[in-house]
């Protein structure tokens, strides 16, 4: 990971997490840092085509088990092939979900899932970022932003509000077992209050 | 797992393996049993999707680690979709490939990837076939025999002599740590030698 600095945005379909790390990102541009912006599932060329397989068809054509099994195959390569050589050249990676991700939704459809995706985790990734943003906001108030569209997430309809609720608490709950990592971020605020906010903790990490 | 039985066949690339899954599924069908013959990487919808992402394509497009688990996701959707369900009927399975091929072939890669495939095989499938039929060949000789060829794993020339020696050795290994679940079957004679040998010792455990 060398001198590089690694940070990731969470948070539920619709939190504005997209257009969060977008502006993080030219910010620090603006501020002189090399940034290299990606995303999950997806963020190198085999990862993305991975990604097809998970995003596209019925999404109940895997279970739980082979979507934990794909979602990995694709952080793996992310992590080779654009994460680890970005952080070793130095530069500021900020990426659109991670491991959270897998371990919220997972942890959401079914709690011993969560054991599952730390294990393959820790096994197959072995390192967190340095920061994780989670952006907090009420499902109903992110349903009603239209944010889940804006955002080319358009699960809510697929997923129900009422899992969009059992994630929420699911990334309350990570932000209080990792205090140390995570950020709770209020996503009901005007967009430019809450980028200001993350790009002051942001510098703080990065110099 | 019940009533069903789970036959694999393994060896290295032209050993005939696919042939004799063939002629061990239509004896068996011959003595009235219901047979599902299938292999992997596939065997199910999703999982030959994955196999597309395997098999095609720069064989150097994933790192060993990233193979595994779209190995271990084909896998799953294979035992989730295919094997489970016809064990439960009571079928036997016969595929050609299966764990070992993974635990095998990556092995000869790396020797450390070896434990990593048994630790994520625990977790994600946690069973083993009830026999495994390893068919032992000299490399040199599938190829001049032009099996490889035949059986449409054309992939002497990619992992070159050395390789498949290493698997043989792997192989061979396997056979010595698990005797109780794996049988060497000697490749070096006409192919109805080899099918009447496999066939007496599955009917040993089909009845």
């Amino acid at each position: 990971m060398d001198n590089g600095v690694f940070l990731t945005l969470e948070g539920i379909d619709g939190s504005g997490k997209s257009s969060q790390a977008k502006l993080l990102a030219a910010a620090l541009r603006e501020l002189g840092h090399n940034v290299v912006l990606t995303r999950e599932p997806g963020g190198s060329l085999g990862a993305e085509e991975i990604r097809k397989l998970l995003v596209e068809g019925d999404p109940n054509r895997w279970s739980p088990e082979t979507e934990i099994l794909l979602f990995y195959a694709a952080r793996r390569d992310h992590t080779e092939r654009t994460i680890l050589p970005a952080l070793e050249r130095g530069d500021i990676v900020i990426s659109d979900r991670f491991a959270d991700s897998t371990r919220i939704y997972q942890g959401a459809v079914r709690s011993d899932l969560r054991e599952t995706v730390d294990a393959i985790h820790d096994r197959m990734i072995g390192f967190e970022p340095n920061r994780t943003f989670v952006i907090d906001m009420d499902p109903e108030a992110a349903l009603a932003r239209g944010l889940a569209r804006e955002s080319g997430e358009d699960r809510f309809e697929d997923f129900g509000l009422d899992f969009q609720h059992r994630l929420r608490t699911g990334y309350k709950g990570l932000v209080k077992s990792a205090p140390n990592r995570c950020v709770l971020i209020d996503g009901n605020r005007a967009i430019d209050e809450i980028s200001s906010e993350i790009l002051k903790l942001a510098r703080e990490i990065v110099g």
